[in-house]
């Protein structure tokens, strides 16, 4: 069984109760999947956690660069919108993390590299005194994304410093670069969202890469095989071991009822039919806050998705290329997903339900 | 154990998850108590259900209009915000719902009081023909309320014919107008929120009423006492006797976990402490949206709190009143009540702990 | 020569200055030609100054009822838009004008009828304190209409003891009384045009009153004769004699240059013409600022034109009626009589040009 | 005499009309004295006309050039404010006027050098077809700075071409490299404007160069010379000689009445007398749309004046600087200015005014 894919399954229940409208499906984001960064760490040698964390570190350090190269300083400077940030900016937030909550407290004699850089590139750390405006961004000329870069290299060699000197195998100094390491990680997502929302708004829609997607899909919704869940109190969340976000734990029993889980992800093909059927049109088949949502953006289609010559085609990071018919439909909001399994007969699986089937593959 | 208030208690548990945000909180609502609108219905005589369903209903519909009276033609055609909306416009909507969805189909030769009504009064039923845009509810000076009277009237009348008809004992006759009269007292309780909201923007602060508020603490927080429930697996939703919305079904268990319950609700006295600590300033009480939305609206009390000549007075259906201590808070959203109850050491109960005390009652 | 309309004529004109844009052509307002409001003042009996301004002052207060007569509370309370005002405010505005203006200072013993009314009818006259925002003055609903008649029937007893005072033959009390007329004589103005902008937006579109418009053209602009004016140097703004706002002087030399101006108005024939032209999709016939706006507004005829099956019509005070095509031309904006005019192959008369050719009728 | 600067100087006059509100008083914008860019063009040598325009075009060529080079790429692809574009796109757009409307039709086998550039750097021609949204312009990283280089320097090499031809010597080229170069000069005042409107939103206040401004005034308000005027018919408006804008002709009469004009411009310490006497929060001062402006936007001084640790700092070109007291005033919108004016106890000049005593200088 494969569920690599972000994308909505679709599922089918006996008696449990509906689908609650979650949170974040307010916000109207449409979500991305991220185009696999393969290799994103090197082989880790040997068997001590301070170096496996040490290779871990410098590795991501890397990526983060490695994901600048195709992009020129111009293309790292600009925002495409209010919710996204410049390159630039994850490039050097990434980097003061470090700089605040590691070096200034456990480097002995760090100098940080410019008191000024702490208002540009703090984010939402309002503890840590006043920060630039999300909005604006995309306004920052200066620092430049050269000082951007040497700024990177201090703060690396300083971390370099740092993790050769004993005190860094304490507990404390390997849970904040930890934390770091997934913090710059989440940044390297965003990093790669925000520069597809940003190409394309370009008139020319350049290509970020040249890397096919992979398509996936065996068989049509009709045939789809799906998989069993029997159901019954399930333990979710952080089970303790390794790194966790704070809002993945305390683990804690959920009750769940059986349902059933379709064996592949739901495709550009069988999307397309769920548009061709006139669902765009139709209130009928959305949620209240789904149905405004369609109507004041004007959707008619997932995120990214353009009419080239009376085909759809969508914009990717490879360019701007015909519709996948295989491959797992992407950019679709919450209210979208919901629609469509709807429209299919099903419904969406809860986040527990999908917590539970993913941790037995 | 009294638990006849809307406002939030709070509670302690044992290891159980932390809340979601629920979506609503995102619309940033806050929401009222309504004054205990007392004897909503005559006493039911007899034992017949079509006669006791008949009884309701036309208490029901007079109840609209006395919630009315109060209020002059001018009070009844205005809408302080968009998402409120006329008095007027609640006493035709509901009216209007008889029309479309019980006179038309079930009483024969029922000839509609106006066909232009529809457009009017229509609101959220796509499905019934395009409809006059929210927001410009209160620029509907035609039809006149004295119209929208007569309108009533008129389908009273055509109402008791029906009732008075074998036809209406059906089951189906039956279920629509109890969703009738489930529909008309969701909107009087609009129509008293509405006023509420109306009356705030006046310069000269009228009341609505003259009803004391009943207090209902009798302790401060240090000294609360918390009820315990044991948790465990209970159904929670509609049990299938009676009315219900879509939304409140079908029925399905969950797991509840341990946890506590404060016996009584959160004063105006608890929340004063926690406007006074500061924490309207303090982004570190709040969820990140919250703070958002705090600075956003300029949040520094409860909703219809406002200072005068130093004290704080809440602007009410009985006029413009100091603060009553041992109130309940009410006009709290979501994201107040969530850091009230982090600041207080404790935490907001999930709908399914509510609903589990609620059903012990 | 009959030019007793507002709507623009056209002219052609040799050698001077291009028309230079009018600042109010950014507020984008679109203009009203008033009904004639016939029989304004009733017959001014004998030669006594006092005594006619006296009549003059008590026959427009009078009107100011009289025209609000048609309307119901409810009418009377709403704002179509922000830069309109509710009718109950214009009867209430007027009348504070003579108690903050007149009574208060000219009138022994005068007490005012409520100081709450100042914050509430006060309006651009910052000096005098605070006042209700603009954009709320629709949310109103208390005063209500009756206390606001109460309070021009309280008013206008004052005004009648202060005009039978020996005081009131003073000169101040009658530039303030004549300012007051004139004042309330504006006020009429926006009433009648407020009215029509908001019944525009009743589904209902109610008729105000039952008034035929005058047609007023007689031949098409192909053979429409133009008059010569001569130019020279000649006086502007006012002369001296009777009331003039602080605007309509100093008067003051101009050079005016010889030019024609058209013997009739412009007719919705003559726009209609325009219209089929295409003219609202093309840029080329529109100044930079007005295609801007065009666009924006999404503009396709003038102001209150509807398409009724197929054919246009305009909401007028006599409801919604197919359009008079002889009629003059009204609620065209100053870009859309520029763009007329181009399109005429004409221009519009400057300001002076139309002053000194209305001097001379 | 001197008034070589465009701020407002003040007059005195008598009996003529109070000044009009000019029409872009309302778009709110706030002027830029620019740096004198000394030596815009080398010294012209011989007397053929072609040869001067040729050189002067390749003088204007280069001066753009020249103005961007203390900016970044990044520096040079983002905008400000809507109203504001990159300073590539003026690299960009003034080089492309040339291929639209000079090289195309007059150039034999010219080639475009890339019809997708039309698309991104057409700007208000749209009888040229389609273009990149204005407000959108600060998005475009591709096509990048490098490549608008090489843009320019293709489209200089085909000018360079164009005018070693025979067929350059035609007026109608001449006529069009004119207006290409009055058409650069523009978008040169605009590029030095909108850096400015850039690195002022920058957190660390960067400095485009570091040329000091010029002290004018030698006198205060109260002993300031006027100079007198005797009015008469004079002409305004373009005389035919040389170049001119469109809206600049034709030359015809108008009457000017005997004024005075000040001798010296208004400087900051003039200005910083009117703040200081509370003329920001005095509605009485300004103009009623002026003073709708000075609250909505909240002004409270010149733009880009900023207070530093209790003295007034002004956002330069040379980057933040205390005011200098006695250069002109800037950055002034025409509300300020007419405002200052009536604080002065003198008016603004009418354009004709200020065109008549330029005239004489």
């Amino acid at each position: 069984m494969k569920q690599d894919c972000k994308t909505p399954g679709w599922i089918f229940n006996w008696g449990s109760a509906p689908n609650k409208i979650p949170p974040w499906a307010h916000t109207f984001k449409r979500f991305l999947i991220l185009p696999s960064t393969e290799a994103k760490t090197s082989e880790v040698r040997g068997a001590d956690p301070h170096d496996r964390l040490s290779q871990r570190l410098f590795d991501s350090r890397a990526l983060s660069l490695n994901l600048a190269k195709p992009l020129s300083d111009e293309d790292q400077v600009v925002q495409a919108m209010d919710d996204a940030s410049p390159t630039k900016w994850h490039l050097a937030h990434t980097t003061w993390f470090y700089e605040a909550f590691v070096l200034r407290d456990h480097l002995p004699g760090y100098d940080v590299f410019s008191e000024r850089f702490e208002y540009c590139f703090n984010s939402y750390y309002e503890a840590k005194g006043n920060r630039h405006p999300r909005a604006s961004r995309g306004l920052l000329t200066r620092p430049s994304a050269e000082e951007v870069r040497q700024y990177r290299a201090y703060v690396d060699a300083a971390l370099m410093r740092l993790m050769a000197h004993e005190a860094a195998r304490s507990g404390r100094v390997a849970a904040l670069v930890e934390l770091g390491i997934n913090h710059e990680q989440q940044h390297q997502e965003l990093l790669l969202t925000d520069v597809l929302s940003l190409f394309a708004l370009q008139p020319l829609r350049p290509a970020y890469q040249q890397q096919p997607l992979r398509s996936v899909a065996t068989a049509g919704p009709e045939t789809t095989p799906f998989i069993t869940y029997e159901g019954g109190i399930h333990s979710v969340g952080h089970d303790g071991n390794g790194f966790s976000y704070d809002n993945e734990g305390p683990r804690h029993d959920v009750l769940i009822h059986p349902f059933r889980l379709a064996e592949r992800c739901v495709t550009n093909r069988d999307y397309l039919a769920f548009i061709e059927s006139g669902a765009y049109r139709d209130p009928l088949v959305w949620l209240a806050d789904g149905w405004t949502t369609v109507r004041e953006r004007g959707w008619t289609a997932p995120g990214y998705w353009e009419r080239v010559d009376g085909g759809w085609h969508q914009m990717t990071l490879n360019g701007l290329l015909p519709i996948e018919l295989d491959a797992p439909v992407s950019h679709v909001s919450y209210f979208e997903a919901d629609a469509f399994a709807r429209f299919a007969g099903k419904r969406l699986p809860t986040e527990f339900e999908w917590e539970h089937a993913s941790a037995g593959v």
